[in-house]
């Protein structure tokens, strides 16, 4: 069992449906990494629990020795920008004996662009549209 | 040359950065595509131009004889579900010689798990973080 944990950040919404959504992402991840992570769960920015700080302290509690912090944005806007970053440099300010990671933000991930192209059919992506 | 057309959906923002990205990444498609499709363009549902019908209509005007429509959306919101939907039937309604297709939101494409796990080192993903 690995001593990471991942942290799914999303914004969090007013329709519980689109929370529904990344938490089960959050599982699928989970159920796919095996037991590549300790934990894989969900936080939000706003308007859904638990808050980032409140997820990453609870990966802790569960015995990470590292989180890493996966915003799942598609643009590099404020939240992503300034108030992501400020969440995590409070958690860590909470959690000095633990390494907490903020990875790149979804929509600039390496691989984007051929995954997208691959859905789309494009032989540079490396599958074809039905 | 391909006479296929990719239409990247965004939003929208009042924030031009966000826009500005936007049309970057379709940028960043056609250039990866090549000569795989015709044109790779972005859309955007509000709050920026060109919309989705006037993306489509200059595709088609630009040549494409067929169009695929790729929402770069996280979560299959109203927005997903029910408004581009309609945009794209309104353009099929004024382009009826053309193939429109619209594909599957960036947030649930499959290989978004696996680009994920990747990003945040997870051997599952196939890398490790640095």
């Amino acid at each position: 069992m690995s001593g990471v944990a991942l942290v799914l950040v999303a914004h969090g919404s007013r329709r519980e449906a689109s929370n529904a959504e990344v938490r089960a992402l959050a599982a699928q991840l989970a159920a796919r990494a095996g037991e590549g992570f300790r934990s894989v769960t969900a936080g939000f920015l706003e308007l859904a629990e638990p808050s980032i700080p409140d997820a990453i302290a609870a990966a802790i509690a569960g015995g990470a020795g590292e989180v890493r912090v996966l915003p799942w944005f598609l643009s590099a806007g404020r939240h992503v920008v300034e108030d992501i970053p400020g969440q995590v440099a409070e958690a860590r300010a909470r959690h000095p004996q633990v390494p907490i990671h903020l990875l790149g933000h979804a929509g600039a991930l390496p691989g984007m662009v051929e995954l997208l192209l691959a859905a789309a059919g494009n032989r540079a992506g490396g599958r074809q549209a039905g």
